[in-house]
């Protein structure tokens, strides 16, 4: 255990000293001539928004092609590459939170106030949100340029991009635009929402990336997309059950769900689960910010059994997602697959 | 002449045909699942966005493509794809003038409230502007995918994207960080900010489209990207110049470079040419609202007969590009950079 968490601790400090040497090819590109001011705010930017995260789904590219090559020893190239592909899932990840932040208003992120909240950054943060973004094609140009899958990785990156700023749409119009209108609330929205918003780039991404480097057709994978998206979508369930059910020390912060109006899988189970009398009181209560509403909201919870519904979905995802991995034809695709999932069920946090 | 703009009329409407087709693909783009609201809202902040400018920077890509093939009537398929790279040219700008506006906390573009002052859109155009900047690779995969310069298309709009948000960065924080600090406003800063944030996007990426399309090397026209970005840092200055010298009716706004303590061509050239007593004076009074203020800096800019030192700058300017151009080895590529500068020289709107 002492020996693995080393290993863990090893690759994860390999895996930051590749994040230096982007920082520093990125802050002296050739492509833009470079004043000191502009450097410095670039530097400052990325090391303030990219590196500060828990690093999973950079970490897990690494970790897929290594169950992809079966336990072949990986080269010095192949690790570093491998590193450069989980960062820029890093990068993008930290492009939309720059961006979803300044349009949520939110104040905090990762511990820290957010970007655009730091003194003489402002709405500067929505540009260097677009400079996160395209760094992406720079970090690829650089160092898969001569690679055959260079232009898969091109499309592959620009199609996930797409899929999630898609998936924030929905979720910024059905939140937003609305005026809090519950009956909006279904089933195949949230799935939508999660979707697009989430499973693609955090689930996904990581293992196409993998797959590509590993010398693979995407288009002959299209089954484990679809398991990786389920994956997706049942982790934002826990998420949204942690939200409310979660213990606030193991999940690092607060949920605010019920006061933010949000599309939760709770609340769309709670809507599909009441009686007229306990619809009134979801929509009385729904969405505000006085503690006395959001009590009477998690006491409807309990009454509805959520946490019992929450279990039962989770272990019927679990025997599905299983039984899905279990028929994939290569041993080493099932070993990417089932490391996901082990890392992800019945999490606490 | 009524020929002429008769053909300029049909090459126009011709051009905005290609627009409802790019406009249909990507609301139905199987990438996505699409809510019928979620259309609608695609549907209706492209319609907002994309279409409403000048669309000179698309157009050109069609009349440059034409001047390569030297005379040779182009197929249909031609003049779609032209038209196409021209559109996705004009998403790009479109992607940056709605962030841009967010930022500069703009009012109105092209004759309208801007895009996040529109009811209920607020912040959700910043992900507006995302998926704006996300169509781009989703047309040029639809169709461009078979084309052998694809990846080198991929490849040069994630450069110059790259580098118009650099620009775009070294102006934010020379114009906001600094407090009004005039001593940063110099000749090779206003260049490389005009060089960066402009003249790529506007004058080089038109081209280097028709050139891709033509079936050329861009590593090989070297030359013809230095004269263009040359043409766009004259066409910037143009700007700065109709800014406070040009005829409001005919610019169609009213510009406030001044109040905005904008680092225009006019005050570095002021700052080069005055003595230590004007300097004061552009010190007291340049970037403040009150029209006396102002109105102490035009007199300033008379004194020092910037119209006269533009004016040379002007000719001079004319006479390198042309050598440059003539010095070409292709008719056809001297062809193409003439007609752009023929559409600028001397312009007054």
């Amino acid at each position: 255990m002492a020996n693995q968490n080393g290993a863990t601790a090893d690759l994860k400090s390999t895996f930051l000293d590749v994040y230096s040497v982007l920082k520093s090819e990125l802050t002296n590109d050739p492509a833009f001539q470079f004043t000191d001011d502009s450097r410095q705010w670039v530097e400052r930017m990325l090391e303030y928004n990219v590196p500060g995260g828990k690093l999973n789904r950079g970490l897990s590219v690494i970790d897929s092609y290594k169950l992809l090559k079966e336990g072949k020893d990986l080269t010095e190239e192949e690790i570093f590459l491998a590193s450069t592909l989980g960062w820029c899932i890093e990068w993008l990840q930290a492009f939309f939170l720059v961006l979803d932040d300044i349009m949520d208003n939110s104040h905090t992120r990762r511990g820290q106030p957010c970007w655009f909240r730091v003194p003489k950054v402002g709405m500067i943060a929505v540009n260097d949100g677009v400079l996160l973004r395209n760094h992406i094609p720079r970090i690829l140009k650089k160092h898969f340029r001569q690679k055959p899958y260079y232009v898969d990785l091109l499309d592959l990156f620009n199609e996930v991009e797409f899929q999630t700023a898609s998936g924030q749409m929905i979720d910024l119009i059905t939140t937003l635009e609305g005026e809090k209108d519950l009956s909006k609330y279904t089933l195949p929205l949230h799935r939508r929402i999660v979707e697009y918003k989430t499973a693609y780039y955090s689930f996904y991404l990581p293992v196409a990336c993998a797959l590509l480097m590993a010398g693979e057709n995407l288009d002959e994978h299209i089954s484990v997309k679809d398991i990786l998206v389920e994956m997706g979508i049942y982790f934002q369930v826990q998420d949204d059950y942690l939200d409310c059910f979660g213990d606030p020390k193991k999940i690092g912060k607060i949920g605010t769900d019920i006061e933010d109006f949000k599309c939760s899988w709770l609340v769309v189970k709670a809507l599909e689960n009441c009686n007229e009398e306990q619809k009134q009181v979801l929509y009385e209560h729904y969405g505000k910010e006085n503690p006395a509403n959001v009590e009477r909201v998690k006491a409807l919870y309990n009454d509805l059994n959520l946490q019992g519904v929450f279990e039962e979905f989770e272990s019927k995802s679990y025997e599905k997602l299983t039984t899905g991995i279990e028929a994939h034809p290569s041993k080493a695709v099932q070993a990417v697959l089932k490391s996901f999932l082990a890392k992800i069920y019945k999490r606490q946090k």
